[in-house]
C-alpha cells in the first residue's frame, strides 16, 4: 500500500491534520504493515521467554539466580505483573521455558528449554552458535503456531542476569563501550554495576569477533530473535518491550522487521535511550519502567488497537458532512 | 489511608521497588483517592461539553464557527475519534450541549445549554458571574447522576474557538502573558495566530480584576469545571484531558481536586506544557495530541485501570515466595 494513499486516509479523518499526533505514525504503521485501511489485529498475543544465564553467577544482578524460577513460577500461578496486565487488557500470554536452571517447568508453562541456562560467558560462549540458531528456530516455530488472525505480538522476557547478557550483544552489535551500556538493571547497588560494567568489558574481549548473540546472550534472547523474526515475515506486528527485548531485535535488524516493529517505550534501564536512538527507532511511552516481562508492550497495545480502530472506524469529513479548515 | 501503608503495599508487590515507574505514582494516587488497596474503578466514564465561542468570530480558529455543531453531530453518529477511542477503551461516553449555536442537539447528546454560544468576551464579559455558577452547578449535577460504582471519569470538550477562550482563562490564573499562551490550537495559520493572540491580549486588558471563568471562559469550560470540582467531592478520579480542560481544572484548583486528578497527557498545543509546569502536575502521556474531545484521556484510561488492576491483583513477595533482593 502506498504511502500516500496511507496519509490521505488518515488525514480524510474528521480531525485536524497531524492533531492525533504519535496515534497517527502508529496508525500509518499499522496500515503499512497490515496492507488495510481497516485493519484487525485480531486477539493481542504476548509471548514471554525466561531463561537463566551463567554469567549472573558473577554477581551482576540485584537478586539471587533463583528468582528466575520463582518469578517464572509467579507467571505460572498468574501472580506477576505481566499477568495482571494482560488480563486487565485482555492480551492472551504464554510464558515459555527457554532454559531456565531447573527440572522442568510447573503446569502452565510450555516446555522449550534449551539448557539449563547459558555457560558463563566469561569462560566460554554462552551458547554454541548451532544452538542460537535452534533456539531461534524453536522461537519462529511458537509464532506459527499462533493463530493466523492474531496481527499483533508483544515481546517480553525474564531472566536474573539478563541485562547483562542484553548489554553485552548491544554493545557488540552497536560498538557502544561497556560503560555506555552498562545500567543497573533491576537494581544493582554501585558494586554490583562495577562488576557488572567489568563483566561485559570482559565477555567483549574474550568474544571479540564472534557471533554476539551466541557468545554473549542467552536462550531467551536466542528464541525472541527467532520469533520477531518470524513474526514480521507473516507480516504480523511486532511489539517490543525494554532493554532485553531491544536486544533480540538488534540481533535481527532487517528492513523487514522494521517494517512491522514497535517499540512501546524507553526504559530507565540507563542505555535503552540511547540505543534506540542509535537504531533510529522511536518509543511510544516513556514511562519510566524496568521491569521487563513484556510489562512496557502490555500497556503500549491498547493504545496501537486504539490506532487501528481510528483508521478502521473514524469517520471522514465527506462521510461526516464536516468542513474541513 | 497512610501513604506509608500505601508505599508499603506497592513496594511488597513481586518487582524490584520502583520498577514500575509511572505505574506506582498512578497506583498511589488510586490508592489515596479510593480509600483502598483493592480498588475497584468500575465502569469508566468520559463526559465530553460542547459550546460555541462569540470570540470565534474574531477568526481566532483554522475552522469556521459551524464546526462546533458539525462535529457535534459526528459525536452523535459516533464516527469522531472520541466514539471511537471511547469504544475501544470500554468507555461510557456521554456528549452534553453546554451552548452550541443551534435549535437544539441531535438525539444521543444531552441538552443542557446555557445560551447559543457565549457573548465575544471582545465586546463584554463572556457569561455573566451567574450564568458561570449556573454552568458549574449544571455540570455538577451530570456528575451527581452517574452510577455511584463508576469512579473514573474523563473530561474532554469541543468548541470552535475554545483555545482562545481557554488560554485568555489561563494566563489570567496564572499571570502568563498572551505571547506566551497562546499557540495553534485545531492549526491556525501565523496570521490567526497574531489576530488570537490580540484577542488574547485584549480581552486580559477589558476584563482585569473581573472572575477570568465568566469573563473570558466558556459554557463548557464552565460545565466542565464544575463537573470536575463534583467527582473530586464525590471521591472519584478526575481524568483532564488537554489544554481546556487544565483550564478548567485551574479555574477550581484545589487540595481535594488535585488529590483526586491525574493529568492524561501534555498536548502539542503549545503552552500546554508550561502551564503543566506551572500548576505543578505532571501528565502521564507525551504523545504530541492536539485534538481535544478527550482524546487523551480516552487513551490514558487503560493505563489508569491497568495500575488499579496491579494493586489488586499483583502478588507479594510474600504471597508467591519470591526472593527479595
Amino acid at each position: 500500500m502506498k504511502p500516500a494513499t496511507i496519509r490521505a486516509a488518515i488525514d480524510g479523518k474528521t480531525k485536524p491534520p497531524g492533531s492525533l499526533g504519535r496515534l497517527e505514525g502508529l496508525m500509518a504503521v499499522i496500515a503499512a504493515s497490515q496492507r488495510s485501511l481497516t485493519p484487525d489485529l485480531g486477539q493481542p498475543q504476548m509471548l514471554v521467554f525466561a531463561a537463566d544465564h551463567g554469567v549472573a553467577r558473577a554477581g551482576v544482578s540485584a537478586y539471587p539466580p533463583a528468582v528466575t524460577a520463582q518469578m517464572v513460577a509467579n507467571f505460572a500461578a498468574g501472580g506477576a505483573a505481566i499477568n495482571v496486565l494482560c488480563r486487565a487488557h485482555g492480551v492472551a500470554l504464554t510464558v515459555v521455558d527457554a532454559g531456565v536452571d531447573w527440572d522442568g517447568p510447573p503446569p502452565g508453562v510450555l516446555a522449550r528449554s534449551q539448557g539449563r541456562g547459558t555457560a558463563n560467558f566469561l569462560e566460554r560462549p554462552a551458547m554454541s552458535a548451532a544452538a542460537a540458531r535452534r533456539a531461534q528456530r524453536e522461537g519462529a516455530a511458537l509464532v506459527r503456531a499462533l493463530p493466523a488472525a492474531d496481527r499483533l505480538i508483544g515481546f517480553g522476557e525474564m531472566g536474573i542476569g539478563n541485562t547483562t547478557a542484553a548489554a553485552a550483544v548491544l554493545a557488540a552489535l552497536l560498538g557502544l563501550s561497556p560503560a555506555a551500556i552498562t545500567g543497573r538493571g533491576t537494581g544493582v547497588d554501585d558494586a554490583g554495576l562495577r562488576r557488572k560494567r567489568a563483566a561485559i568489558r570482559a565477555g567483549l574481549a574474550l568474544h571479540a569477533g564472534a557471533a554476539p548473540l551466541a557468545a554473549l546472550g542467552g536462550f531467551e534472547i536466542a528464541m525472541m530473535a527467532g520469533a520477531m523474526a518470524e513474526a514480521a515475515r507473516q507480516g504480523r506486528l511486532v511489539v517490543v518491550d525494554g532493554f532485553v527485548a531491544t536486544a533480540a531485535w538488534a540481533a535481527v535488524d532487517s528492513p523487514r522487521l522494521r517494517a512491522h516493529s514497535i517499540f512501546a517505550h524507553v526504559s530507565a534501564e540507563r542505555a535503552h535511550r540511547a540505543v534506540l536512538a542509535r537504531l533510529g527507532v522511536e518509543p511510544l511511552l516513556d514511562l519510566g519502567l524496568r521491569l521487563g516481562e513484556g510489562s512496557g508492550a502490555a500497556l503500549a497495545i491498547p493504545m496501537i488497537q486504539a490506532a487501528a480502530a481510528v483508521l478502521r472506524e473514524m469517520a471522514s469529513f465527506e462521510s461526516a458532512g464536516v468542513t474541513r479548515g
